[in-house]
């Protein structure tokens, strides 16, 4: 079970019959990033792959590029009531300019957080991630290799996935998270900690929906296709068409909607 | 279809049955906050009620409690590459003092961004929401109105929504967002602007998970019962507890799962 799921007595009613049960839920708890001793971001993770999520993080924000740029990252400081190591504080340091923190901030799932400006929204653009082709085949064997894959998601119901795939269907990775941005950030400082960005000849798939955050960390980390399970917002589709990317959306069962870059997916 | 939905082609994969057909997505837009001239916050969000996303973001982020708290509110400034107005930026004028622009910023569907230490997530606390008893049979019977009235996400799959009910089932508002959490503010926006704070006897049904972040705004509105269709997280549970709230997860069909606060849900 460890610090990822939680379980807990629950009032289960079904109709007329109330029954006290045991039930397992997703652990939510708050990571503080401090870079070089300076407090960066406070965000809510699943507990796990702690220093994953914060590779992938400054890979996202622009920050890190090889596995090098990162000297040294602990836990650190964070202490409970008890005294006791939380586990929810990484210092890092790196070899490279520690990112701003941002002046302003959001409550939203959103990648703009600390943006100060609409027009400062997009990311410093990157190339255009390269690889494919993808069989359409392929792309409709993955989810149900994505979802054998998550163990705690049946059990707590709570928890959005990210798999990375090469493009013969092996899957490299997957990470799960309360927050979906969390689970792609996972995903991508694992490979960045491999030495393996930029991710070209990948699929990244999500569980939930596609957002214009989880595009453009798709696209910073290299990653040609983004499929996701549900629908895309109109910003994922305009950011991946502009980025290059392929974006594939409601993939289920033997069907999928293709947003933009169809020319990875032969016939 | 207005701003909310957008309309463009999309390749539609069914086997090997490939056609180009028009899709309807979600639109996602950033909407920068400026308070007293100054940048407060960018959100990614479902253009639409941004005022009511402002006044909900503010009560959030407990700057404002009263409808005189906020003075004027326009949209301003924002212009894209044609000069047109893009509807993109509000400008706000308070009574009270501004929030302050936090230091940091995150990623992720959180509430504690910009928070500078793991201590400081939780606002400072308010009272226990007030309300109740509701009964079960009215709490199975709200999704079935939530789905009713949620008009666009039958049209794109990409909409989160929140709904506020009175304790006789009653509908008073509903919103929908890209981002859950905007959702709920625009939902406790409205009640702000319509002087309904705090919430006392009412529900809010929202149509994905319960995060901490939910409950936390919830509680700063004063709303004594949380349902959502999916599961909660952890931590959302223990801050419903320490809120004195009720939170209701799986609601579905005839059956929930009560995890604190079954008191306000006799038999």
């Amino acid at each position: 079970m460890g610090r990822r799921a939680q379980r807990r007595p629950v009032l289960h009613v079904e109709g007329d019959a109330v029954v006290t049960r045991q039930d397992t839920l997703a652990v939510e708890e708050p990571l503080e990033l401090r870079v070089d001793g300076v407090a960066l971001t406070v965000t809510m993770r699943t507990p796990g792959d702690d220093m994953d999520l914060a590779a992938g993080f400054l890979v996202a924000e622009g920050a890190v590029r090889r596995p090098s740029d990162i000297v040294t990252m602990r836990y650190c400081g964070g202490r409970d009531e008890d005294g006791l190591q939380t586990y929810n504080q990484l210092d890092l340091t790196l070899s490279v300019p520690a990112p701003t923190p941002r002046a302003f901030a959001t409550t939203s799932a959103c990648g703009v957080c600390g943006t100060d400006s609409v027009e400062a929204v997009r990311q410093s653009s990157p190339d255009t991630p390269s690889g494919g082709p993808v069989s359409r085949a392929l792309l409709v064997s993955l989810p149900a290799v994505l979802q054998a894959a998550q163990a705690d998601f049946r059990k707590t119901g709570g928890l959005h996935a990210a798999g990375l795939f090469a493009l013969d269907g092996t899957l490299l990775c997957v990470r799960e998270d309360v927050g979906r941005h969390n689970a792609v950030d996972k995903v991508v400082g694992w490979a960045l900690r491999e030495d393996r960005l930029p991710l070209s000849d990948t699929v990244l798939l999500v569980s939930g929906r596609a957002s214009f955050e989880l595009v453009q960390k798709a696209w910073l980390a290299g990653i040609p296709v983004l499929a996701a399970i549900s629908a895309p917002s109109s910003l994922a589709v305009e950011l991946a068409e502009e980025a290059g990317m392929t974006l594939v959306g409601f993939l289920r069962g033997d069907t999928m909607n293709v947003y933009c870059g169809a020319d990875r997916l032969p016939p």
